[in-house]
């Protein structure tokens, strides 16, 4: 009941790309002699599969992309040439494209269960002579992950540069990353979980009732039949539909045109907008995909599970040696943003190279096939793959890139503050940025040398902006807490000019001294001068310096001095290490009278005394 | 598709309380002759309605509570003794319950459609002497309440105390109401909609054409065919099934069994926990269920629509007489609360009586029949109906009941502010008041004299308090806007307290100026000397006076003075009518230099100069 793998615009009528069924014309096969063993017992006498391949392998061999396609797709991603039929995939794969296929070779398989030229239910078991139907076994995630390594191995590729895939494309991302991690460098698993929810378990039990039930199943014999489980293969599929948009892309597509049905032919109820839609796209799919491989399939994606709690997901990833990227979309409730970031907690606490975005879209599960939010998920995958090949744009680490970097920008002027910061953070200290930006402080630190650092964001364009510099940065709400670090994970947590925008600051702080040896927080002090002055000579809320804002529309929803400060930290038994007040107006350090002659307070403290 | 008359349990084996299909002991029936016009076309030639009573309908007839059941439902609300099966709505109907039976009498009618008692596609057509099949005519929600209507007029009853009801019931209340308005006193729709949304017909029509397709369905005349489509029906249920919990509920449910298939009869797949339990709500479903009625009746829904937008809904209820209790359910996805809001904001907008309550759960659509939020929805209802009887404990008013209202209850002090604002308030004003907590100053404004008001408010247990006090209420968050109110629709806008707890203060005060011929904001004054000194000499965050918070904990989130205020007003072009300033420790008004002297302000201002 898994995503389908076809753009779906909103003039449904022409979707689907007519695909049909049709051949596809540049498609590769290698079939494997068995037998291969399989996960939950049995094996297959032989397994062919069937790929696409496109742009060139490097003499290095290291600059290929695994592409997994989703519930039921195929191999074709993208078109090969001009004459080519589109690919699923077509918006982002192709020369110029997020993934460039003038840069990267690119690889996609069809799963192993599929229809569409891999071996699956519908194949001819050469036992037998016969067609597998429901003879053919159950098979895994990690049998399907299995079988692609020996593709991987047939093409002679050591290791790939990335795995990607949505959906079930994404959950064959991570069991690549937990089955082989010394097979990639990378891993861009998107709209996907370490393991189906019960609410999407249960859609994929009512679709394969559906055809199971379906009298035309004939026990999955049925393809010499008249006919087969057309009927409960549509309604599954029709479900399926149901769970990949959103309600709200649903009401855009269809809530105008309400009672509206389209004049299209399908054997279904098209009573309503809705009705026709659904009809219409059951009808058609049955034209182009095997029962038995829907049942096949989606009992593989339920049975798929690597681990129910970040515990488990911790232990699996602990030593995990990729960099990932994991993109979630906030309007999918087939595989919530939730399921992500537990995927996401996990690697965070083991220290993994991790970046993290929920993209803030309405388009639903089948977002990461759609244009929409391109802009997004396309570019953070071809920052994160040139970062892979040493090429990305902001390459932390110096050199003459990071002349470029926005921090020496005219609109963005050298920070005192962050000088002062990064005088204070030890010589290859691990360090988490909370509320890192754009991520000018983390790449400048990058730029003194190597240290392991992470930010922590709550604006998707800034998570971008953090990506292409090359930085592993989370998308989280701070405010949210920190419960997924260890204690003392960061020898230094800096929480620069954010702790006065903080629903929460007591569970905050005491988070960052939980997580952190060493905190360093800087803020905005209400004890300067000039704010003091005008509250108390003009009788109005203060502004000046850091404080530019008015009253009403100011970010700043705590107001605290140094002392304020300082008493909160005995309030809290924190040991304060180092202090340091700066005037930033006029770009000094304040050594006298710093809670009246300071409008910025930098401290570094840690927990007990 | 809707709703399950059945509250379900953690303990699923046992849950649909074995009322399968079994006769109601206390059920009694009344035929009425036709033809029965239809709302869309055709006729019934007579038309049967089977209903259960509980209590006793008073001398004055006016004691009289509706309860319209949900799809699958029945007349059996409740058990009528001891010995009695307990019905779908136990929890909230009986002798001292939330409808209590010791006061009201309680009908429930099996709807017009159905199958239990009540004519529908299983009845005989005496024309043919044979069953209506899916010769039955397409019935939409009025015809079913028009059938009520009979019924209500055959119990000599002119006016109801309420009609209540969740999902289907619900629209069944909203009909009602938008039809014969003048038939009730009160409408209390829960879990429900004036449309359903364009995903929730989509599932429906799947669950349709699983019904349809069945090849065992035979257009409808399967009563005498060896078997008829309950794979179709069992199916259209699961799907059903899903809809009426969350993804949480599903997760506390199942997850921890998740490969652990209970052992329960069905002929479907139970490989997962969930996939045993909807095998087996399915299975059960179709031996009290007809599949016919299944589809006449999911489709009345699919065809309900009281109008898609506020506007319409606007025209509908505009002159509408009822008091409206309306209550939705956070984690229900099948009828989300925007759509109970759509109700609300058009009753709001034309100053209609109506309270609102967003109950915060994770139950599902299904939480109207769970015990976890019935001391939310069931003690409201309570409150509601007490309060249309005249027997509301809070009787906003005036009068004996005022004196032990909470205003003078030792822990919540006299407070001098709230006499300013009542004094500043004109007799026979209408008043909104924003944020208005537990109702004190609205039940103060009531015993001063007529006022129509209503309050707005965040926190639940506040909005059952001011329902308690019979007063109107509704759940929103300012920070929305008031973009269901008219132009100057209320006389009179109180945000006392308020505006320093608001993150887009500007975009609040402008929405008040537009709504409200005058405006009333009280707010601590940050300028009060004690504060100013604090800052000014101590260098620390201000506390003081009604500024009582530390600055790390505090809901104010803004900062302001009375001059910043008053130059707040004049960048926005108002007037000011009147100010007043207070030293509330004092107890005293102050008219000496306010902006140092006062610790809270209160202005009456309005739109233009």
């Amino acid at each position: 009941m898994i995503t389908e793998n076809n753009a779906d615009d909103n003039n449904f009528e022409s979707s689907d790309t007519g695909r049909s069924g049709a051949p596809l014309k540049h498609v590769q096969t290698i079939t494997f002699e068995g037998p291969i063993k399989l996960d939950r017992g049995g094996s297959l006498p032989e397994v062919t599969v069937a790929y696409e391949t496109y742009g060139r392998l490097n003499e290095a061999r290291d600059n290929a992309v695994w592409i997994c396609h989703a519930l039921s797709g195929d191999s074709h991603v993208a078109a090969h040439d001009d004459d080519d039929d589109p690919g699923w995939w077509d918006i982002a794969v192709g020369p110029g494209k997020s993934i460039d296929t003038d840069k990267y070779f690119v690889i996609c398989p069809n799963i192993l269960g599929g229809c569409r030229g891999s071996t699956g239910p519908d194949s001819v078991d050469p036992q037998t002579g016969e067609r597998y139907g429901q003879h053919f076994p159950t098979i895994t995630m990690n049998d399907m992950v299995d079988v692609q390594l020996r593709l991987l191995d047939h093409l002679g590729i050591d290791k790939l540069l990335a795995v990607t895939g949505g959906s079930v494309g994404g959950q064959q991302a991570l069991c690549w990353a937990a089955r082989y991690p010394n097979r990639t460098r990378g891993v861009i698993p998107m709209a996907t979980s370490s393991r189906l929810s019960s609410q999407g378990i249960a859609f994929n039990v009512v679709g394969r009732n559906a055809i199971r039930r379906d009298p035309d199943f004939h026990d999955g014999q049925y393809y010499d039949q008249p006919s087969g489980p057309q009927v409960g293969l549509a309604l599954a599929r029709m479900i399926g539909h149901i769970t990949y948009l959103s309600r709200e892309s649903m009401h855009q597509k269809f809530n105008a045109t309400r009672n509206k049905p389209r004049n299209l032919e399908a054997e279904f109820e098209g009573q309503f907008s809705v009705g026709s839609y659904l009809g219409f796209k059951g009808a058609e799919f049955v034209e182009r995909f095997d029962a038995n491989s829907y049942i096949t399939l989606s009992m593989a994606v339920d049975l798929f599970d690597l681990g129910g709690s970040i515990e488990e997901l911790t232990e699996l990833f602990k030593d995990n040696p990729c960099k990932w990227l994991v993109i979630s979309f906030t309007s999918d409730w087939l595989f919530p943003p939730r399921e992500s970031q537990d995927i996401v907690e996990a690697l965070v606490r083991t220290d993994r190279a991790v970046s993290y975005c929920n993209i803030d879209t309405d388009c639903g599960h089948d977002s990461f096939l759609l244009a929409a939010d391109l802009d997004m998920y396309g570019k953070m995958t071809a920052s994160f793959l040139a970062e892979l090949t040493g090429q990305g744009s902001g390459r932390a680490g110096g050199g003459p890139g990071a002349q470029q970097s926005n921090i020496f920008h005219p609109d963005h002027p050298h920070r005192l503050d962050y000088d002062v910061i990064l005088d204070m953070i030890e010589p290859g200290a691990s360090v988490l940025d909370l509320g890192c930006g754009n991520g000018d402080l983390l790449a400048e630190l990058g730029g003194r040398g190597e240290h392991r650092t992470l930010g922590v964001e709550i604006h998707q364009q800034d998570i971008a902006a953090c990506v292409d510099k090359g930085l592993d940065v989370v998308h989280a709400d701070l405010n949210d807490g920190l419960g997924a670090l260890g204690d003392k994970q960061f020898d230094c947590i800096v929480l620069s000019r954010a702790l006065m925008e903080i629903q929460d600051v007591k569970g905050v702080v005491e988070e960052m001294l939980r997580v952190g040896r060493k905190c360093i927080i800087s803020f905005p002090n209400f004890g300067y001068y000039k704010l003091r002055d005008m509250l108390y000579h003009e009788g109005k809320a203060p502004k000046a310096g850091v404080l530019h804002h008015k009253w009403y529309d100011t970010p700043n929803i705590r107001v605290l001095t140094i002392k304020d400060f300082e008493e909160f930290c005995d309030e809290l038994g924190v040991t304060i290490h180092q202090s340091l007040a700066l005037d930033t107006e006029k770009g000094v350090t304040v050594s006298h009278a710093p809670n009246s002659m300071a409008d910025l307070a930098i401290y570094v403290i840690s927990s007990g005394k």
